[in-house]
């Protein structure tokens, strides 16, 4: 990979790790006065668009600062979009990187995604074990023996993705590689990088498959089974088998131990973008219910009532799709009440025709809250509510006004899914707040703040066996699974160099 | 057809002509004691289901009161089912007559079924003209030339239709000239049945295609170029040739002119059974408007936000499903304030998946008032405050404690079918309510009303050229087009009495 090199590396990681640990020799990290120059130039292009004043704290003339270590940005936004060469998708913009990606975990173009940054962390020093479900480890020896400390994403992408979601995670792991190598930092215990089979599940359905089966949440063999979605008689295994990647180490964390899991990711969300801030330190991952419901108007009789909207008075109507938009309303409502999300996203009726009242209608619905009590408090109130709206009752006076029907309706409700919440390390989560700190400088506060993922990842399962947090860094109007998906080269950076500093800090903190 | 001859036919048909013209003479039908016998038993037993009372008044013993016309029941059923065996369809009990129909126009059941129309109506002394079209003219001379007074409606049914739609308009008509046939009646002018071509467009699809062509209203080309749906390469045109019903008379009302055209038809809805009523005097059909609405919800940037339900908190959201599930609710508040129809039949989201925010509705909008005028009035006003809820506007506090969302929405409207409101004859009205109370005698008036078709009937086309009206009878449940469709003997034959005395009314009332 091409790499320009104008900016070096500097920092002071092991002052740093003294104010962690109190016992590492301290040795300073002294700079020209080109470097500086360089170093204050690159600072105030950053600090430009979010007020000068924020990194002015951080950087000293003199040299003699702590300072975090930082990133190489061009490099880093060259490599990601040399990267996004294999598995280019759609094009939203007039410049040559305005283009999505489509890179389905195991097609070709991840073979040759993996297979450059196999090559790459090997020429950086890393020792790199492919385990049985293809998951791939980088691992940079420490001073001393034990787990790694991770940054950890994803290549594959969604059929009409973009190139952020998961490549920014894995593009910032290598170049932190790549400046700990440029700058001989020796880490006290090893630090590695992950990238995990099948996060997005687009291609093969089981979404942070890799992830699950190191974790021990999803078995290998049911892994292996899943089958190709896109009309392809093949499976994951073979895939794996095909392009190279079925590793012949057990994939679990009993056979690769991770000391802890940092994961830098997109947002995927608007709430930074709308606040203007720079980090998301992420507390952990709501949780959320899925269900369907399914609304049948029923009769006097047997007989389903598809009746005809010409002749059929209000009052004698079983409008299920009336009803189903009742409860929708009524959704949203108690959603506000409890800050908790609820959504429908699918909304199937029967017969359908212009001239049919609905007599059926099958709607999904999803409720997420950052605790698992509100999830459960939210459904309690909707299966409540919803059976009283059905058998006539008047709730937020949605009744009021109109007609329901003297018809009956029997409604059901069916759970598709349950995950509870995942709590992130109060340790990763404080070694991400100081990262962010030291990246952003004084006036960091109002650039920085906690958040909640409102979507999965590999550190739900990683959380589950070791510490592990998130960074977030804003895209583009929270748009994500989306050729237009966008973070600037700036955001970019500064996230990369969050979760470097995060893994430093985790590294120096361990015992 | 065998049929069961227990009752012969009776009435004071020409002293009631009397009533109406004032020149007929009076030709009083004297009854054997057996007759009177039979009739006071058949009375006695129809009346049974709604009070005995009711008939009373036109019954007496004496046989010297003046009679409706009436007809045979059983031989008027038999005939109803004998003719279903062409097109059975589905089961919906255990009796031998509870199956559906499936007889979709110009197929070889619907051949079978006009073939035994012809034979029949011939049989009774009719002379029969089929029209380039392929309606079916059954004509019975008068005492003078003339335009025939019509009992009119169809034989083609839905797929999954039933035994009574259309079906039972036609076998009311043949009971009624084997009624005349048998009483040796002599109608002033000519008296008809008519059986129009594919009412149902369900295989072609144009609704009420052959009446519409008979009224000029859909002109020959285009109803010979419809193409069948049902997956056959084979056009309308073909099809009548196919069966032998390309008829060589010009299909219009100025070949086969019209005197009157009566239909007798169940209500396929609900009103009648509900009020406990035999017949429904139709008043007109109403007027309606069918609309396609499309909600986009957009955000701030050109991008499509078909947002995560996890990570797009309430208030960035552009959910259209949640603005459409506003619309309907709103809608169905206007309709009853307006005492309208406003239904929703049809609704599709994209893109459709459980943790997708739907970006883009699509939904139908059917409204239908018996004015003109309040169809628009409701249209109006649907359109100013669906624009109102879309910018965030509150209208009958849906809005209120819930979180639309700042997304910004679009909302168009397209409008896909209009008819205006159609006005019956006040003549044909008149023998229409004249003859149900004749037919229901004293405490007629609890068993009778007023009523406005919600549905398209032939006898929309049939109004524009020469009076017209209909007929209803109940059915049970108010449901059509479904298998299970019914409706009793006993108001089958209420029903088919009040067509055939209207049409004799009618016939009398003619200069």
């Amino acid at each position: 990979m091409a790499s320009v090199n104008w900016s070096r590396a500097w920092g002071s990681y092991l002052q740093t790790n003294l104010r962690w640990t109190g016992t590492q020799a301290s040795r300073p990290i002294c700079f020209s006065p080109l470097e500086n120059t360089l170093r204050c130039f690159a600072a105030s292009r950053r600090a430009s668009s979010f007020g000068a004043s924020h990194r002015d704290g951080g950087v000293q003339p003199d040299g003699n600062h702590h300072l975090p270590l930082k990133v190489n940005r061009e490099r880093l936004m060259e490599t990601l979009h040399e990267t996004c060469a294999w598995g280019t998708g759609k094009r939203w913009g007039q410049a040559s990187t305005d283009t999505g990606m489509s890179r389905l975990t195991l097609s070709d173009s991840d073979k040759k995604a993996r297979d450059w940054f196999v090559g790459t962390v090997e020429a950086l020093g890393c020792r790199v074990t492919v385990d049985a479900i293809g998951n791939v480890f980088a691992v940079r020896p420490g001073r001393e023996e034990g787990a790694a400390t991770f940054a950890g994403s994803h290549m594959d992408t969604q059929p009409t993705g973009g190139r952020y979601d998961g490549i920014l995670g894995i593009m910032a792991g290598v170049e932190m590689l790549r400046i700990l190598q440029e700058n001989d930092v020796k880490t006290k215990f090893p630090v590695g990088v992950v990238n995990w089979t099948n996060e997005e599940g687009a291609r093969f359905p089981y979404s942070m498959m890799g992830s699950g089966v190191w974790a021990e949440a999803l078995p290998l063999e049911t892994a292996y089974n899943l089958r190709s979605v896109t009309g392809e008689s093949v499976t994951l295994k073979s895939e794996l088998e095909r392009i190279g990647y079925l590793g012949n180490v057990p994939a679990s964390f009993r056979s690769i131990p991770m000391g802890a899991h940092f994961e830098l990711h997109i947002e995927q969300g608007p709430i930074l973008e709308a606040e203007r801030r720079k980090i998301g330190v992420v507390q952990g991952v709501q949780a959320y219910k899925w269900f369907t419901i399914e609304i049948e108007g029923r009769g006097l009789t047997p007989v389903r009532k598809d009746a005809h909207t010409g002749t059929t008075p209000l009052a004698n109507r079983s409008d299920a799709l009336l009803l189903a938009s009742k409860f929708m309303v009524h959704g949203n409502r108690m959603a506000t009440k409890h800050a908790a999300l609820v959504s429908t996203g699918i909304l199937t009726l029967s017969p359908g025709s212009t001239n049919t009242i609905p007599g059926s209608v099958r709607l999904s619905l999803d409720i997420r809250a950052p605790r698992n009590e509100t999830v459960e408090e939210v459904e309690a109130q909707l299966r409540q509510d919803f059976a009283h709206l059905a058998a006539g009752k008047d709730i937020g006076s949605l009744h009021q006004g109109g007609t329901l029907g003297k018809g009956e309706f029997s409604v059901s409700w069916r759970t598709d899914s349950e995950t509870t919440a995942t709590v992130f390390h109060k340790d990763c989560i404080k070694c991400a707040r100081e990262a962010a700190a030291d990246v952003l400088g004084a006036g960091s506060d109002g650039l920085v703040r906690d958040v909640v993922s409102g979507a999965g990842h590999d550190s739900v399962y990683a959380s589950r066996i070791c510490p592990t947090t998130m960074i977030f860094v804003p895209c583009r109007d929270g748009v994500s699974h989306n050729p237009a998906e966008y973070t600037s080269p700036e955001d970019c950076a500064i996230g990369a160099e969050v979760l470097m500093n995060s893994v430093l800090k985790y590294d120096a903190m361990r015992s």
